[in-house]
């Protein structure tokens, strides 16, 4: 099933799933793309003001892109990510977490320079267990119109 | 070595380094996080406007972060990400390129809720090694004041 930027209407919403964050896969994360104490080391993240391991704000999103890429709002249609408008970490993220992601259509435009393509801004918020939003971010996405 | 909110300033500029994108990282990171036939598949992602396998701009957004962490303009001073704006994917990043990664600070501004932090924004950006550029975003950081 595909669907086109014709099938998207602002306001739509596409629940996109869980995740639950483990403490492995936080201190494997960091030790590959964000070294810093507070997301690698249980010890030295207890002499933060965080009191314990957090997960880069980068492993969360890689999370989210997770749940997203897995939900398929569009489908069989091949969606590219032109980029990520007001990413914010609101809250920090820590092992044992279960993370919760939905999205929702902002706006839907044909483009102008394409017009086989147009661009569709989502919201994707992501909330822990306590229902507390720890990260917001707005794709900025490149969709095929119907052929 | 620690610096602190009022040791920079607009205009001022760090090289955060190079690093090479290898095409087994590319499906590793794109198995555990954007599990999506361009970036997971080389038979697939032939059949792709790409002709061949793309990092996923959240791998990308990972290896840039990995060199800032090395980088650590900073010093040891504990700096916090809040947030990106702007990020955008401008060309593909391939198994095989070279990324090298420049930041530059924005804006440098006292906290007007912590008087002990203020908030730096930086702009990153990130060019192959052909010089065009792939990738650029702006963390919006918090980062304490001299004591």
């Amino acid at each position: 099933m595909s669907r086109y930027l014709e099938d998207v209407s602002p306001g739509d919403r596409f629940p996109a799933g869980s995740v639950e964050v483990s403490e492995a896969e936080c201190i494997a994360f960091a030790q590959a793309y964000d070294p810093q104490p507070m997301h690698l080391d249980a010890e030295a993240a207890a002499r933060t003001r965080f009191k314990g391991i957090i997960a880069s704000g980068w492993h969360t999103a890689a999370l989210v892109m997770r749940r997203v890429a897995l939900a398929r709002p569009l489908g069989d249609t091949q969606v590219l990510g032109m980029g990520v408008e007001n990413l914010r970490w609101h809250l920090p993220v820590r092992p044992g977490d279960t993370l919760h992601v939905d999205m929702e259509v902002v706006s839907v435009a044909p483009s102008d320079s394409n017009p086989r393509y147009g661009i569709v801004k989502f919201l994707i918020t992501t909330r822990n267990q306590r229902g507390e939003t720890v990260m917001t971010h707005s794709p900025i996405c490149w969709v095929p119109r119907r052929p």
